[in-house]
């Protein structure tokens, strides 16, 4: 075996103690919130067949899958040995001889497939939450890795929109938990979109125009304006495009507004002369409002919310953090087809999802990271020699069994050592109890932060280590 | 798209919710163990170079390796395009081409890995822990999945004997706080092993006799005694070895009827006159007694433990729960030599691994799983009708601020459907306030379990809920 200089593959990381426990601590107020809401706890499989993604996620998501090879003598499997006219043929021939499964590429179509294979048992509505990481052979860049976690929460089986105020409510707790209270939660239709569709009266293709309303954070109003010029939209469409989507106001306000500027373009309502997407915009707004949400300040209604051009059919929502330069840190809509592709028509869920890397980059910028949460050991016992260590294991155990996070240093070493190792480590607490201390039954307790020293008996030893 | 009925990959699993929280209660016993104990929790990336992987469990456990396949047109990669001849060499040829990655296949060699790449910054000694899944190309059958969750504690960087007492302590600390407490802590030391085998007068080889006697539990007496004489052992050498193996009586009588018996042997000692591992076997043993350890009588010095045929230098662990007909929970040992195929020689650590898998049957099987972790909303809101619905939502947000995971049926259905909902999800109260209770300022809440309604006012009502 040649020794060789180990590396980890491009894109994907090691999380060392002190990352980990400040991800577990987002983790965690993501699960408390779901949890309060009634979501519940749902683990998928890392690798799925490939039957199951493929196909899911566009000509360019199959490409950015991960594909395990099958096991085993891979090449000469039965009904599928691979043959020199493949190898002539290339990998499209070749892959699906090869490898059957891949890794989970999203949260979401695991989810569905799940509904699907266990339907006759579930109980729905079904309320899940899922936290676990993805795969995705992109290429790596800053901010963007090939293993990273989601954090999402879907309801199936009911198109209830106390779902979708439910959501703002989630989102809304789980940022002002971790302190993020600058952000904004945007929220748009679907059929809104549509609906300016229809208004510009029918040039170009659905597609195009959400296609380019989505990149207007990107490109700019000139950049979406020469994109919809080229896809065949006049020059006044394109001008009363802009005109619907400047739209000012409060909520409430935009909504009406909308409805006005829908009804002098003569666009066909539903039977009770009302724009269905704007119709739940404001019942979802009514909803929040029965339930006594207090930051209306922080919702948004943006007409330019286009969320790609994903299954979304209703609700779409987005956060942004205000006071950091970042994308999304959260999104979601809602969808009437999800399970429609493993063959059960008409379920209709609204979900979102967390993306855990930029919500971490944004405490860390604001450093809005508790204290608590960077170390786990809270007190380390130094000791002078190995007859000390003895007598110190009594201590140690009992320090333990009042549930202070304790250990020993374990080796012969002389103080200054022990000491940086506390520090490295960041133990907040030295404990020591040479001779002296010993025979006057007590304990020299240092807190490193602030290098102060104290002689104190058993129970306030206790006391400073528990409170 | 064609419809399709969707599975998952033989040997992999969904975990639905109550098994996720069942799972997550023993995943969290274990991490406030060793959390208690000092360890900090480490993450690993799920893909691996192959370089790291590939030699270090063997030639079966290189077949066992999930690989993944190179992403793009992994046929013609530059320098390494798949030729005709390559296709004619067969499988082993093709697959360093078109694979440079692979799954986790335990948690140590990343380990190993990651000590070895962050050398220069961590700590020593380094305590980690690490409880992720890791995926093996096994054949599935029961209690055999080609996916599971290993839950690893080690220390490295230092040999003191500390270590290995307090892996003792943790692993009673788990069992216990568990309420596995018919268990038995296995312990021997691999020194042990290597003087039966010198005393045995250096017939056959070492590897032949450890692989024997660590099958003994497997194929009995008899089958170890075939074993023995066709790999070239004498009969006088086997009735020797059994003699040895069958000392009995207390961890420190087993422990001295061994050094008289290999004294006997004229086995060769160290300078002071002891056998290492029997020496530190009594190390450990009055380090645990110094701590006030206080179930000896679950700890067995067992002569016959090998752990296989793994890297173990020193003491070796294993855990077996007597009650209940199943292997080993739990295993682990000291290793001399971790960190060494990737050029760091020198590095000792001890350490210890528990299958979730298997506590999780035990647990089961026992009926130990706690009540209180089976579900996680406490509290169903049912309304009678839309209006009385929106009059529930502050109560359901009062209910949230205080703590009280609920949710109100999003639906307007028949207060039967709305109970079978909380029924079926495990929901232990169902709270209403009809008009009738309204006007008296009341609700009714009803325990499921018990079927008993009671009247209340909003405080006993949360005071119910929140005790």
């Amino acid at each position: 075996m040649s020794v060789q200089k180990p590396s980890i593959p491009q894109g994907t990381r090691d999380f060392g103690p002190a990352v980990v426990a400040r991800r577990n601590y987002i983790f965690g107020v993501i699960r408390r919130v779901f949890e309060k809401f009634g979501y519940a706890p749902l683990e998928t499989p890392t690798m799925e067949n490939l039957s199951v993604l493929t196909g899911k996620y566009g000509e360019e998501g199959d490409q950015l899958l991960f594909k395990v090879l099958n096991s085993g003598d891979f090449l000469t499997k039965k009904n599928a040995a691979v043959t020199a006219e493949d190898l002539e043929a290339g990998s499209r021939k070749v892959l699906p001889k090869i490898a059957e499964k891949g890794l989970r590429y999203d949260l979401t179509v695991p989810f569905a497939r799940y509904v699907v294979m266990n339907r006759g048992t579930l109980t729905f509505p079904f309320k899940r939450y899922q936290i676990q990481p993805v795969w995705r052979a992109d290429r790596p860049q800053r901010g963007r890795y090939r293993e990273f976690y989601q954090c999402d929460a879907d309801v199936v089986g009911t198109d209830s929109l106390l779902c979708e105020a439910e959501i703002v409510l989630m989102m809304s707790e789980v940022l002002n938990t971790l302190g993020l209270t600058e952000h904004t939660i945007k929220i748009n239709h679907r059929r809104v979109l549509g609906t300016f569709y229809q208004a510009l009266g029918g040039e170009g293709t659905e597609v195009d125009l959400f296609t380019a309303i989505d990149k207007l954070d990107k490109i700019g109003q000139d950049g979406v304006t020469r994109e919809l010029l080229e896809r065949g939209f006049s020059e006044a469409s394109v001008a009363r495009l802009f005109e619907l989507l400047s739209v000012q106001g409060s909520f409430a306000e935009k909504l009406q507004q909308l409805q006005s500027a829908f009804a002098a373009a003569q666009v066909p309502t539903e039977a009770d002369g009302s724009y269905k997407g704007l119709q739940e915009l404001g019942q979802v707004q009514q909803l929040l409002q029965d339930f006594g949400f207090t930051h209306f300040d922080h919702l948004e209604f943006d007409p330019t919310l286009a969320r790609g051009l994903s299954y979304y059919t209703g609700c779409i929502f987005e956060i942004k953090i205000n006071n950091v330069n970042m994308g999304s840190v959260s999104g979601g809509g809602r969808y009437d087809n999800l399970t429609g592709a493993f063959g059960l028509p008409g379920v209709s869920g609204v979900g979102f999802s967390f993306g855990v890397d930029r919500l971490y980059d944004c405490l860390e910028e604001l450093n809005l990271f508790p204290e608590a949460v960077a170390t786990t050991t809270r007190c380390l016992l130094a000791s002078f020699d190995l007859e000390n260590s003895r007598q110190l294991l009594p201590i140690l155990r009992q320090l333990r069994e009042a549930g202070v996070a304790a250990e020993l240093y374990p080796d012969e070493a002389k103080l200054g050592k022990q000491f940086k190792y506390a520090d490295a480590k960041g133990i907040p607490y030295v404990l020591l109890q040479g001779p002296e201390e010993q025979a006057a039954g007590q304990f020299k307790l240092k807190e490193l932060s602030t290098g102060q020293e104290q002689l104190l008996g058993w129970n306030a030893v206790l006391d400073a280590l528990t409170k």
